[in-house]
C-alpha cells in the first residue's frame, strides 16, 4: 500500500482509546449475557414518531435534491432565534451554519481556529473524541486539568499557564470547553466561565464551546460563554439535536459564530460534506418548533435518574458522586475502594455484569472514578447502582 | 474577530468560483423570468418513493440511534459486492467505508493521501470543488491539462511531468481523476487509464478515482483503474448514490480502498462526521438492491437527451459537441463564434434566457466551450439547444 498521510495516522496515535471495557461489555451482551450497559451516552428512547413523520412528509413532498449547504433559511433562522433567546446575544441566520452533528461541528470549529502545528487546549476529563479531533486538523492537543476536588471546574490560572506554555511549541489558538459536561456532570459556574473568557481574550484564543447538553441542566442555569463581554467575536458554539431531541442517529447540529467565520465554514462544508439532507433539515425545524416543553420531556428521565443516584449513594461512604448539575452522566468517586476506575470497572463487569466507563478513559483527572450513563430504565439503574455500591463497600471494608 | 486559520481561508483563495452566471440565472428564475436552466448537475426527477418508503420504515422501526460509523455491515457488504462485480477486483466490507456523499469521500481520500504542503494533482477541466478540496486538507493543488483536441483525455507524459515537477515544491502524493467525466462527458479509455496507472506506480502516488457517474456510460464500458495491475493497493475509489439513484440530497456515498486505509478513514470519520443516519443506510441498501435495471432507468433520460444533442448539432458547424461517452453533460465547443465560453454564456443568458456553465468555470482546458447539463425535459432541451445553435450561427456568420 502507498503511505497514508501523517495527519491521518496521527488521529489514533494517542494510545488506547479507553473503550476496551465497553467493547468487552458489548460482546458479552451480544453473546447473551445479562449485562446492564451504563457505558454509553445514548437515550433509551427512539426519536419521536412525530419528528419522523415530518421527515417523511418532507421527503415525499420532494425535498430530496441538494439542499442549501449552510442550511435551509428556515432552519438557520430557527436556530438563530433559539440561541438568541437562550443567550441574549443578537444572533442572525448569518451567524449559523447547519452541520451533520455536533461532532462535525467540533471538527469544523477546530479547522476554523487552527493551522497545522498550532496548539489547541481542551479540558481533562474530556469527551472521547476531543484530542483526536484536534489531531485531525493537524494541531497539537494540550490538556488542562479540571480536578475532582474543584468539582471538575478548570482553574483560570491553569488555563492561563497552558495558553502561555503552548507559545513555546507553537501558537496556541483555541480552547475547547464543554458545559454541561460529559463525562463529569459538571455545569461551569459563572466565575469559571468568566475566568475562561479572560484567558481567551488575553491570549487571543478562539473559544470552542460544546453546548450539546444545554437542555440537560439540573441545578442552576446554562450560561453560554458567547454572552460574556467581548466573547461573541471569538466564540464558536457547537450545538446538536442529538441529546436535546433524542436524534443522535439523524446527525444534525450547528455552529454559531461571527458572520465571517460562518461564511468561511460554508466554504469548508462545500468541500467536505456538501450540506445535510433537506428532509432532515425539515424534521429538525419541526423538532425545534416543538418548544421547551418537548425538550424538558426528553430530559426528564435523566433528571429522575439523577435523583435515584443521589438516593442510593446517600446510604454509603464508599462511593461519592461528583456534583451532578447537568448532562446524562454521574461521575462516581470510588477511591475509597483503593482501586483505579479501570480496575473497579473490570471487577464490576466480571462480578456484577454491570458496564461503566473507567474515569481514566476520559483523561488523567478522572482517575479513581467511573462514569455511569443514566441511560437504562429507572428500576435497572437502581438495581445496578445498589450492586455497584455493595461491591465498593466490600472492597472498602477493612480486611 | 479572532483570526481564522490560513487553511480555512485558503479554500476560497482560488479566485472567482465560476458560478457567477449560474447564480445570476437562479436570481432571474426567482424573479419569475422564463430561464431554461442547463447549468447544474441535478436530476429533474426526485428520489423514488419506494426508496423513501424504505427509509421511513427503517426510521419508524427504530433505526434512529447512532449507527456504525464506517457503515452498517449490510450496506458495506452490498457496496463491496457491487464494486467487485463491476471491477472484478476482490472487495470485502473491510475495503469499504460509507461516507455522507461523494464530496465527503473526495475530502477524506485527500486527507488520507496528503499532508499539509504536499502537492495533489488533478485534471483540468475539473469538477468545481476539486482544487478547494485539496486546499481544505492543506495540500497544494496542481492541474494537468486534458486538451479538447485529445478528447479531454490526459496524456501520460503530461501527468509524469506534473508528478516530477511537483517534487521541487513538495512531495507529490496523489492524482485525482474522474471518469465518466464532469464537465466534459469524456470516458477515459483503457490506454489513458493504463498511462495513469503507470505514472501512479512510478511516482508512488495515490490514485483518487471519482467514479460517481459510473452508471452513466453511453459508449464503451466503465473501467475502474483499481482493476489495473498493482493499483488496488494505491487506489481510493469514490462512489455515490447521488447520480446513480437520484439521491443527491440524501448524502450517501463511499470510499473503496486498501483495508488499512479504510481502518484509518474510520478513525477520521469518528472525528469528523460520526457516520451517517442508519435509516439512510437502510434506504441506500434498498436502493442498491433494486439492481441494474433500476439504475438504467435513472440513467435513461440522459441517454435520450444525448441523442437530442447529437441530432440538433448535426445541423450546424458553428457548435461541436465533444465526444459524449458518459455523465449527464455535453461540452460544446463554440470557438467558431470567436467568443469565450464566458462571453457566449453571458449572451445566451441575456438574449435567449438559457443558462449554461462557461467552460472556463472548470479550468483553462475548457476555454471556448460551454457545458450543458442534460437535466431538463426533452422538449425544453431540444428548444434550448436549437436557440443556442442559432445564436452561435449568427455570431459565427461572416459579418
Ligand atoms: C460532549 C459531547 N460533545 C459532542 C458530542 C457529539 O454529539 P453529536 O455528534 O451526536 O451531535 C457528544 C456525544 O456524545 C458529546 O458527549
Ligand atoms: C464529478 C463529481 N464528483 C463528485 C460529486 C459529488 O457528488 P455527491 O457529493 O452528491 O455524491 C459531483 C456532483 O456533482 C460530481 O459531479
Amino acid at each position: 500500500m502507498s503511505t497514508l498521510s501523517a495527519t491521518l495516522s496521527s488521529i489514533t496515535a494517542g494510545g488506547p482509546d479507553g473503550w476496551d471495557l465497553h467493547r468487552r461489555a458489548m460482546r458479552m451482551i451480544a453473546a447473551g449475557e445479562p449485562v446492564i450497559p451504563l457505558s454509553i451516552g445514548e437515550h433509551d428512547i427512539r426519536t419521536d414518531p412525530a419528528i419522523l413523520a415530518a421527515m417523511d412528509a418532507a421527503a415525499r413532498g420532494g425535498r430530496t435534491g441538494y439542499a442549501e449547504i449552510a442550511g435551509t433559511p428556515a432552519l438557520r433562522a430557527e436556530i438563530a432565534a433559539r440561541v438568541q433567546a437562550q443567550s441574549g446575544v443578537v444572533t442572525t441566520p448569518a451567524n449559523v451554519i447547519v452541520m451533520p452533528g455536533g461532532q462535525a461541528g467540533l471538527f469544523a470549529a477546530h479547522r476554523a481556529a487552527c493551522d497545522p502545528g498550532d496548539v489547541a487546549l481542551y479540558v481533562d476529563p474530556y469527551y472521547a473524541t476531543y484530542p483526536g479531533t484536534i489531531r485531525a486538523v493537524g494541531a497539537q492537543p494540550r490538556s488542562v486539568i479540571a480536578a475532582a476536588e474543584a468539582g471538575f471546574q478548570p482553574a483560570e490560572d491553569d488555563l492561563r499557564q497552558a495558553a502561555q506554555a503552548g507559545a513555546s511549541q507553537g501558537r496556541t489558538r483555541s480552547l475547547l470547553i464543554n458545559s454541561p459536561n460529559n463525562p463529569t456532570g459538571a455545569l461551569y459556574s459563572r466565575a469559571t466561565l468568566e475566568g475562561i473568557a479572560r484567558v481567551c481574550r488575553e491570549a487571543d484564543l478562539w473559544l470552542i464551546s460544546d453546548e450539546v447538553y444545554d437542555t440537560q441542566v439540573w441545578e442552576g442555569a446554562h450560561l453560554s460563554p458567547r454572552a460574556l463581554p467581548g466573547m461573541a467575536e471569538r466564540t464558536l458554539v457547537v450545538g446538536s439535536l442529538s441529546k436535546s431531541h433524542a436524534m443522535t442517529g439523524s446527525r444534525v447540529g450547528w455552529i454559531v459564530g461571527p458572520e465571517a467565520a460562518i461564511a468561511a465554514l460554508d466554504a469548508l462544508a462545500t468541500h467536505t460534506t456538501y450540506g445535510i439532507p433537506g428532509y432532515i433539515q425539515d424534521a429538525a425545524l419541526f423538532a425545534l418548533q416543538q418548544g421547551a416543553g418537548f425538550e424538558a420531556g426528553i430530559a426528564e428521565p435523566f433528571r429522575r435518574r439523577r435523583a435515584i443516584v443521589e438516593r442510593v449513594l446517600a446510604r454509603t461512604t464508599s462511593v461519592r458522586a461528583a456534583p451532578m448539575r447537568g448532562a446524562m452522566y454521574a461521575m462516581l468517586d470510588i477511591r475509597a475502594t483503593g482501586l483505579s476506575g479501570e480496575a473497579f470497572g473490570r471487577r464490576l463487569l466480571d462480578e456484577e455484569r454491570i458496564a461503566v466507563m473507567p474515569g481514566e478513559s476520559f483523561g488523567t483527572a478522572g482517575a479513581g472514578h467511573v462514569r455511569v450513563a443514566l441511560t437504562v430504565d429507572d428500576a435497572r439503574l437502581d438495581e445496578a447502582l445498589s450492586r455497584l455500591v455493595a461491591l465498593a463497600e466490600r472492597l472498602a471494608a477493612p480486611a
